[in-house]
């Protein structure tokens, strides 16, 4: 027999218990808060036509698809197939093959891996989950009030302290318009996001070697100028954008939300934010990116609002907002952070340890009562040496041993051991049950 | 842009809400029941080697590989990946390479998707999830007592009436030895299994046809009478086998099982099954099938004990004993028997419908206060007509609809109509926390 050293493909990972109990943690926190605001789950299959995945992420996202073969399929028989890459894409699909029997606006939250080949590095894989949450058929801003109250309520059941940014690609687009320059709205948020590194000068002496022209820096003072609450934000803002439609819209919008924000008691730190831009081009109105105050990591929550998602699919101007939790990101800063409650993991509470055949007969008696009082039990499968049950035991960290020997059958007891404190006592199953249910 | 009709590649599935539900209930009742038995969670990437994969399933398992590209990689810079076939395989590859962390007997379970590029057909599809549960590491018959206990609790709490089909390899080995044909074990056990619809007269004649002679046929005899209590079966057995080492060690082991089985008051249907041998050649000893009794569908769980599965990967000796709980079939049986409890889906409890900002405003703040009490709500995010709100809640089921007007706003009150009843009455807010807790 030919022998292999097991591995696996880069960029992937093993998920062991603690792991998967973290996990299982921050997805079903995740999960109770979209259900408290009506978003029902959806799942899509992990692969896709891949015409329906290329041309959607850009040139780049293109090449990091990976494609899928049937091994004893001739190439020409089988329509090309591709992974997901993310959610979105799969999600639009779903909502124009399905209209029929879909209620709008349809509310659907979807937690499950994408792929990518990207290069693999630190904190960055190749298969890894999205929680997406997206209302879809309407463009009112209710449904952004109601996403940044799921941050809300995801970080406060976290315990983790985080603040929302919010921009609005109106807004952008409102500032490049103003100042004759629709083309560079890139360059110019990320010459403000420079603002607190480089100083005013090197921002504007950048400006101009991206191209600007000195009227179109000089109108971007008061941008860069920028400071005080949300609302001195907004006021500056509104002046500048004064002569642009679109970017009175976006300021207008901002508005409505901080309005509804302050409706519905919204007690999370959130920040207007023009250095907030966003790659992905289908955003069209609020965009949102959450950072944990007390980690240094990247965006942890991110996400906006688009006009014309499902356009490609044939079902063009359906308006919707969607935020995206990055689980990888709130494992690493819960981790850090040493956030996880006690009470995460299912593990044994109870292990069995016997030395003979009639022992172990009668800890499988035991086992089955107290499992069916909900308690979880383990017997060691074989009458071994203590000291290996006990290690066992103790590798799994399983808070409690019960020991039977010939004593405890006769008295119809276990001398149960509590592994933390080393005491031990001898007790019926009524008492164990009692004692195991604390 | 070009507009493509959206689809998904055959055999895959999309699962809307209801769906959602039902397989989050089949799951999380599977999960529960493991964790009982100090089961933990593995999660292994859906992407193995291509050498972890290949020659593990046969040829024809081999064609049914999906293997996977980078498109934006060249064919000789990665090592071929495929996609995973089951969940046995990368069991054993994680055990073998986690070999230094894991404490044995290691006790896993693992509930994930697998693919296959089989030919789709009802009820067969391309990525469908397996539920396996697996102890690793000790040749303890009291493994096969648990998965049994396991079958036993899992369906009893779905309310499903089944029956375990159990068999041993070494019986089947023993069989063959003692009739001198060892080639002819999977003969023998076709023809027994025609035995009700064919006739012994037949059975015998197609033996003959398979090439056995008459001495070996006239020995089989015992065996095709076989009828009784499983013990009656087992004694008949027994006689049969007393030439041959290893059926008797099968026997042995049969009866250690039921013995067991009788210790921890087992009440599921259990029933020796000579006809049931399972295809997979790594089984080495006790094999089982469940069934429902209650409607059509083949094997629902199964699986049996291994020897040497780990052997491959270098790690020769293992001994263990798995079984696999096939989701889609319980998903048919569930439904076919209406057998999914009511509390089930977690959808919107309440509605919310207004007619003017001012009366959104205010459900905003109802509902806010709701949701810290744990109900489900959705406020309607826009003051549309009220045929329109009061459709949306009726197309996805919504129990209760809470109408905000200015009476309402008046008196601090809403009007909650029960939709099933078409009843309504005024509430103030507590009364409705009240209402809606009930």
């Amino acid at each position: 027999m030919n022998i292999q050293k097991p591995n696996i493909p880069k960029g992937t990972r093993d998920f062991g218990a603690i792991e998967m109990a973290r996990r299982n943690y921050i997805f079903s926190t995740i999960r109770s808060v979209f259900a408290l605001y009506g978003f029902q789950q959806l799942e899509t299959p992990s692969m896709e036509l891949i015409s329906t995945l290329m041309g959607k992420y850009g040139e780049e996202g293109d090449k990091l698809l990976f494609r899928i073969q049937n091994s004893g399929e001739k190439a020409a028989e089988a329509p090309e197939k591709g992974l997901r890459y993310d959610l979105t894409v799969p999600f639009a699909r779903y909502v124009v093959q399905h209209r029929e029997e879909i209620q709008f606006p349809f509310r659907r939250y979807q937690i499950q891996p994408v792929w990518r080949a990207d290069r693999p590095q630190k904190g960055r894989y190749r298969e890894f989950y999205q929680c997406d949450v997206d209302v879809i058929g309407t463009s009112s801003l209710v449904s952004e009030l109601e996403l940044i109250q799921i941050v809300e309520e995801v970080y406060r059941r976290f315990g983790m302290r985080v603040c929302l940014h919010i921009n609005n690609r109106k807004v952008l687009a409102g500032i490049a318009e103003v100042i004759g320059e629709p083309d560079k709205m890139m360059d110019i948020t990320v010459a403000i996001d420079k603002l607190d590194k480089i100083g005013l000068d090197n921002v504007n002496k950048e400006l101009s070697e991206r191209g600007l022209n000195e009227k179109a820096i000089a109108k971007l003072q008061p941008i860069l100028a920028l400071s005080g609450s949300n609302e001195d934000k907004l006021n500056t803002i509104a002046q500048v954008l004064a002569g642009s439609e679109t970017g009175t819209k976006g300021v207008a919008e901002l508005r409505e939300i901080f309005d509804l924000c302050r409706t519905a008691e919204v007690k999370l730190n959130i920040e207007l934010d023009l250095t907030l831009a966003r790659g992905l081009n289908y955003y069209t109105g609020a965009i949102f990116e959450v950072k944990a105050l007390d980690v240094q990591m990247g965006s942890i929550t991110g996400g906006g609002r688009y006009d014309n998602l499902t356009g490609i699919f044939g079902m063009p101007d359906v308006s919707g907002v969607g935020i995206s939790f990055g689980a990888d990101r709130i494992y690493d800063c819960l981790t850090e952070l040493n956030l996880y409650p006690e009470s995460m993991m299912d593990s044994t509470q109870v292990l069995f340890v016997t030395f003979g055949e009639a022992e172990l007969r009668y800890a499988l008696s035991w086992a089955k009562e107290l499992r069916t009082q909900g308690i979880r039990v383990e017997v060691y499968p074989e009458p071994a040496k203590m000291k290996k049950q006990m290690g066992y035991a103790d590798a799994k960290l399983i808070p409690f041993v019960a020991i039977v020997g010939g004593n405890e059958m006769e008295s119809n007891t276990v001398m149960l051991k509590d592994m933390a404190s080393g005491t031990q006592e001898a007790l019926t199953i009524e008492q164990l049950v009692a004692t195991l249910k604390k």
